[in-house]
């Protein structure tokens, strides 16, 4: 993890999910109407994962502690910053995500679902304000694409590594002999 | 792919991102707004890509067919019908998104810049019925995250075959040898 240019990973990722300064602004500005309205959907989305047979495992006797993990990481997405220390700990919940196994279909699949119950809460808190409500919801779509995008890439490299210590043990071939090995070979 | 059961991988990913039967109503529904606006969409969403320096490699000389194929699947996304073919198709592109040693990032970053443009434009066209808006902007995110989540799970399977490949031929390995010793392996 040390040798990540994360200021370039934060640009990077700004870049390709879209999320711009202004809509930055956007989030931040939601923070007091939505502040109270977070921890109903932590337990919204934790019912639906409690319905999923293959998040059972990830799940038990885990699940208060789990909620207050989640219900911080959403105040943060209403009050930033958007900024490198961020983005080292969302690279870091990637690295995590591997250590306890979890399929990497669980990431998009859990960031849709509390994208999806954002968006019916925006929708009702700004019924009244539908040119806001548009903004809004781009936002909150862009910052937790942003997070994703993130997680994943950590996920990926942790993911690689970690099959990698598996093929060694598997043959029962060093690390230096593989690394010769891999720099002698002609692609 | 032969042994995926897209049934099942298609009710579970439902499941996972909420794209519930009325969502996928509220999509069709959309249709007749939606679809004089997706060139517009797929334009946009190139623009942004051909500022990212990592792009580059995948888009020169195939913007014009890029494109194409993008507008066909928008237009999928508002027409349904979200069934194991739309599932099988989807899977296939996390495949190919291998083959082509597309960055895992790209495809949760890609989506994520699909998503904000689409609330935009919801924004736009619905701004009069902000009830309807938050419905819509719900439903675009669901099935989104839906495509994600199953195109991120064949990349995945592929990206680790593709793996153990490089490994069987850097160290010169035969693929029965690598099983054998894999099936004695103790944990």
């Amino acid at each position: 993890m040390s040798d990540i240019d994360f200021a370039q990973l934060t640009q990077y990722s700004k870049q390709f999910t879209g999320l711009t300064g202004e809509l930055e602004a956007v989030l931040m500005g939601l923070a007091p109407e939505m502040k109270p309205h977070l921890p109903g959907i932590t337990d919204s989305f934790y019912n639906v994962l409690q319905g999923i047979p293959k998040t059972q495992r990830f799940l038990d006797g885990r699940i208060d502690a789990l909620k207050q993990t989640h219900i911080r990481w959403l105040e943060q997405v209403f009050s930033g910053p958007y900024d490198t220390d961020y983005v080292k700990a969302m690279y870091h919940v990637g690295d995590v995500h591997v250590k306890v196994e979890l399929p990497v279909e669980f990431m998009a699949g859990a960031m849709t679902l509390v994208s999806v119950r954002l968006n019916e809460l925006l929708g009702e808190i700004l019924v009244g304000d539908p040119s806001r409500l548009a903004k809004a919801t781009a936002a909150v779509n862009s910052v937790l694409g942003f997070t994703l995008m993130v997680m994943q890439q950590s996920y990926e490299s942790s993911r690689l590594a970690e099959e990698l210590e598996k093929f060694l043990k598997i043959t029962g071939m060093s690390r230096i002999l593989f690394d010769n090995l891999a720099s002698a070979y002609k692609y």
